[in-house]
This record gives C-alpha cells, structure tokens and sequence, in this order.
C-alpha cells in the first residue's frame, strides 16, 4: 500500500508502520486495496468533471446526483424521485431516523446486529429492543412478539443479506413471513443492503423492498462495498411523503450531497464497468472467505467453537462457548492478530466477529492459527 | 452551461429551460459556471486517485484527508491536529451546534444572518438573540449588553468578513474589542469566513482568530468560493477538546468525509493553484460588484434606497424604505428577476439582499433595471 504524499515521512517514521504491518486484522470490515479500482476511478473522476462539471462542482439537489439517481431508478424499477444519494449510507441512517424519531421512539433491531447504528439510536434516545436471531436470520416469531407487546415501533432495522456481524442471511421463507407481518402491523421496515450483491456462490434471494414492493420497506444500500468506500456513495429508496422530509433534513444540513463522488461513480456504471467490478471483487472476496473456513477447519474443526458460512459479504461470526472475548482480544492482540468482540454488537461474551474483507489468503491462513494459539486451552 | 447528459433531453425539452433563461437571478449566491476552474479540477481528480488512490478511496479519519488538513494547519499556524475538514462547512457548524446545544441553549447571532444556520439553530431548540449591526458590523455594545442580560450564550456566531446577507465588514477597531468582550464574558466566537479571501480591493483584516489566538474562537471557512461548491470542501479550527468532541460526532455519523473532493482540492492547492485562481475568481466578481453598484447608482441613485458597498463577497443589502419586499418580489419575478427578502435573514421587511455573483455583469444591469421598474413610484 502506497504512503500518502505529504513530503514530510521520514525514514525514522517508518519504524512503526513496519511494526504495524506485521498485526493481522480481521477486525477491519473495509475491502483491501486490491479491491479499489484504482486506475479506472480516476480516469472516472476526470472524466465526470470533464463531461458535467457545471453541475459537478457546483450546488444542487439535496436528493443528488441526477443521472445517478436515474441508474439506480432503473435498477430498481422505481421512480428516480424516490431515491435519496447522501455520503454515505450511514448519513442517510442518520437522517432517516432523527425524522422518525423526533420525541423519542421504540426501533426493533436484530441482535446481535452493526454497531454504529445502535450508537445513532442511542443518541437519539431511542428504546432499541433486540430481537433474536439465528442461522437463518431474524426469528420472525421474535418481531411478532415485540410488535404484540409494546408501543408501535418507529421501524425496525435490518440487515437481511450477509448481516454485519454475524454474515447470515434470512430464508426466503422468513422474508416472505416478515413482509406479510410488517404490513399486518404497520412496521416501517428499513433493509440495509450493503453486502447483498457480493456473494459468491448461490441464487440471490428476493429483497424485502422486492417482496414488498416498496410500501412498508425504506431500502438503503451503498457503493462502498461495490466500487469503493471513499466516494461515500450510499442511496435510499424511500416512499414520497418520506424522500420529501429526509430530502429537506438533508438540504438543511448539507445543502447538496458530495456530487463528484456521484458523478464518478455514475462514470463508472455508465462505461459498463459495475458487472465486471463485482465478479472481480466476488472473486477476491470468495478466496478470503475459502480460506477463512479452511483455517477455522484445520484449527477449531471438532472443538466446541462454531462459526457462520456465508455466501457472501465480508464477515464471519465464531462462537466458542465458555471463552471470554475481551480476554480472548486481549491474548490474540499480542500474538499479532485482531478482531471485534461480539458483545460490541450487542452479541453474547463468548462470540467473535471475524471481517475477511482486508486480509490477503495467507494472512488469514497465519491470523486463524494464532487466534487458535491464543484460546484458553479448555476452548479446544 | 452545459446540460447534464442523462441522454434523455429532447429538443422539446428546451422550450421550458429556454423560457427560464431569461429570468435574472441576483436569488442565487452560488459561483457563476465561469468562475469554477473545471479544466484544472478534472486533472486533479484524477491525479488525487493516482497519487493515494488506496487511502483516498477507503475509510479513513473522521476530520479529515491528512495532507490538505497540514496544509490548512499550515496556513493557519496551527497544529493539523486541530483541523477537521467536512463536507462542507455547514454540516461542520450543525456538528459543533449539536455537540453545544445539548439540551437547548442560548446563541447570539447578527441580524441580519445567513438564514440557513437560523433554521439549524431552530431546529435544535435553540433560544436565538439577534444583535444590532450597522455598516461597520456587529454592534459591540449590543454584544456587551446581551451578555450582560441573560444566561451564558453557548456561543456567538458572526460572519465578520463581507457578510452573508449585508456583504458588511466588521472594522479592525471593533474586531479588537469583540474578541476582548469574548474574552471577558468566557464566550466561545464562531467566525463563519467563507467569503474573507474574495476581497477585491482595500487591505485584508485581522481575523478574529488572528486576534484572539484560538482560545476563544473557531474559525470555519470553505473551498466553495475559493475553489469550487461541488467538492463540499469545508474546514473547522477547534480547540484540541472541541476537536476531540467533534471528530466524534462526525464520524458517528459518517465514518470518513469524502475524501475524494478532499484529495482533489489537496491536489489543486499542492499544484500552487489557489492564489492564480483566486485572483481570477476576485477579478470576475469585481466586474460583478462594479456592474451592480453602477447600475444601482444609475437607477436608484438620489431616491430613498440605500446600499451596501462591499468590498469583496457575494452580496450586497439593499434597503427602500417604505418599500414592502415580498411585493416588490412578486412584481419583480414578474419582471424577469429574483432576489431574496431581506426578511428571510431576520433583516427589515424593506430590505433586500441581491447577489451578484451568479449572473454576468450585462445582466446584471438589465436587472437592476427590472428591479427599478418594478418599485412602486413613490420609492424612487
């Protein structure tokens, strides 16, 4: 990985960095650099400013990027008014929920379930209440419980596809099951589809946003996986009534999204690049995955840990029952490799979210046979 | 200027943008397309990917892209580290707003103000206390006096330089005296200098945070006048504890800014663009300015109206006493010319505030003399 040019590196400074290098992460839910398009992305951002930079680099919709906007549109088989581009999808997670939670607000999540959104709501003192999962997902019989027993909830939050963190993805049964229970109740269902289409192996499941087509399902998805996360290009499907307000919370705050980074994304789909991208990145992605599972095989395979096998995504959930991860992340971080505790994302003490994404093969080959050398010996 | 090619247009499509053509706008404080140096921006881009493409297209820090934060911080003579760049300035002042206005507070603000940081400040419950001004600023004695009739304000947010609505100078003298008020009272000063480098003529002025050091105030400015909007490139200097603060709210809610508009401005100033291309963006305003205050002089002179005369920014107020400006709006936008009401900024319902930076010195003069038909005759 090249060093950012500031002129002011020394060779006294790379010491540390050196250090660092030799720190395995699967802590890191970030692509690595080999999955950057590099080259043809700045070829794009010139080209973006060359052919619209009038628009490009001035002010303009709250809502974004106008031919990007109309690309996802087609994609989706909606109307392109209806589609929110903020920086990033978090942004929009953040919009999207200080309008509906404006005086405090009951959200149903899944747990264990991505950190940074449990952060939001507590911030916005929202009651999160957690609802069970399991290897096919969210437990349909769990939302119900919770829509049954409570105030009406402002929405629940979901990652249905290769969920942050646990990598599972919900049956087509049970998304069929959650649309028909969302509609009985009213429940504003927000699917955050992030990793959906970085799978590798298997048919693609229907959307809730598909299954539903659109009424009672907010879509959120993004290009950070996709293309690259430094453009900071997230997208919302949103009904009418909801684009208007989160369009006007998000004038009011930025006044105009970061419209390069559209525009260079719109570069990149225009050119027929996004198909070609994803199959190179799948693949990347698929070998990081294969050799995850192969070395949780080799070291772990008849103990009593168990893990997750996703199809796609970037992440991995292990559980070896009676280790305390913090105790866990404290040995293995010695022994030169990382990861996130479970219980970041509201997951029991003894789980473990393993992140593929950043790490070549060989590395995640050494990072597993160290996490293995590092747990209590009772663990194996 | 260009249309955005979604391939889409059709020349029956023309006829409503042809019609729209004529209608002047002094509405829009936004650069003319001229203004955006597109050509040098293009190559930038691509050379920002190039350069650090793996750290430009990937997470990163929450204030910001490293080198264009040293190079503010040397500008500045401050420490980097106190530097936080954002998407754009405004979302930078509704993170500090956030993070002062914890559980409503009390904000002095000129009147009149840039209105979309009323609306903010609004938003967040806040009780807002407008202060005199006149031709040469902010009132001290208006300042000295609501400090000393109400609780603690959370802070002071002053546009000091070329005003957003008045296009108004805050003096040396009366610069020197609000940062020793600020200092007394322990109140914290946003100077929101957006316009400070678009000066055409006369000597620059102290900073307030020149004056006071950085204790007292934060300092926030753009590239949107200097370089170009579209990149939504804007920067906060904080004190280390605010910065900390800060920092995390932001990426709270974003995880990284876009580094990419960040990259390609670094890329820009790195190239020793920035002075060549202020001078050329101070040279077409003044042409600007000058068209505006001819025509003016010419049409109004030796009526009841008075105006600004600035010496740099975007805008320039405009007072009729007598006058009603959401009528005198109706009939001018009838006539063929926008403007915004003085009173959407907390001004006089007789003023008004025209912008001079979006249309070209032609038109600008026949829209002054729009404008002057369009007063009623008892105004002239």
């Amino acid at each position: 990985m090249r060093h950012s040019v500031t002129g002011r590196r020394t060779s006294a400074d790379l010491a540390p960095t050196l250090a660092c290098v030799n720190v395995i992460s699967f802590a890191r839910g970030v692509p690595a650099p080999e999955c950057l398009p590099l080259e043809e992305l700045a070829d794009c951002a010139r080209a973006a400013v060359e052919r619209d930079g009038p628009t490009v680099l001035s002010y303009g919709s709250g809502s974004g990027y106008a031919p990007l906007r109309e690309w996802i549109g087609d994609r989706h088989s909606i109307d392109p008014a209806r589609v929110l581009v903020t920086n990033g999808a978090l942004q929009g997670l953040v919009l999207l929920a200080q309008h509906l939670c404006t005086g405090g607000c009951r959200v149903l999540v899944e747990q264990p379930t991505y950190d940074r959104p449990l952060k939001i709501l507590h911030g916005l003192g929202a009651e999160i209440v957690p609802l069970a999962m399991d290897d096919d997902g969210l437990d349909p019989d769990a939302l119900q419980q919770a829509l049954e027993s409570g105030p009406k909830p402002a929405f629940l939050y979901t990652i249905p596809t290769f969920q942050n963190p646990t990598g599972r993805t919900l049956s087509t049964e049970r998304r069929r099951r959650l649309v028909e229970v969302a509609r009985t109740h009213d429940l504003l269902v927000l699917e955050d589809d992030p990793y959906g289409l970085i799978r590798f192996e298997g048919e693609p499941l229907p959307t809730l946003f598909e299954l539903d087509g659109g009424d009672s399902v907010v879509y959120a998805s993004s290009f950070s996986k996709t293309i690259a996360p430094g453009v900071r290009v997230g997208y919302f499907l949103l009904p009418p009534d909801l684009h208007a307000a989160v369009e006007a919370t998000a004038t009011s705050i930025y006044i105009t999204p970061v419209l390069l980074g559209q525009a260079t994304v719109y570069e990149f789909v225009r050119r027929g690049n996004f198909e070609p991208n994803l199959e190179r990145v799948r693949t990347l992605l698929r070998i990081r995955r294969d050799a995850m599972l192969d070395a949780l095989e080799d070291e772990l395979g008849g103990s009593g840990a168990t893990w997750s096998r996703p199809q796609g995504g970037y992440f991995l959930w292990l559980d070896v029952p009676g280790t305390d991860a913090s105790e866990l992340l404290e040995r293995a971080t010695a022994a030169g490799v990382t990861f996130v505790r479970g219980e970041d994302f509201g997951g029991a003490p003894s789980t473990v979210r393993l992140a593929y994404s950043f790490v070549s093969a060989e590395e995640i080959g050494d990072g597993v046979a160290r996490l293995a050398a590092a747990l209590p010996a009772a663990a194996l």
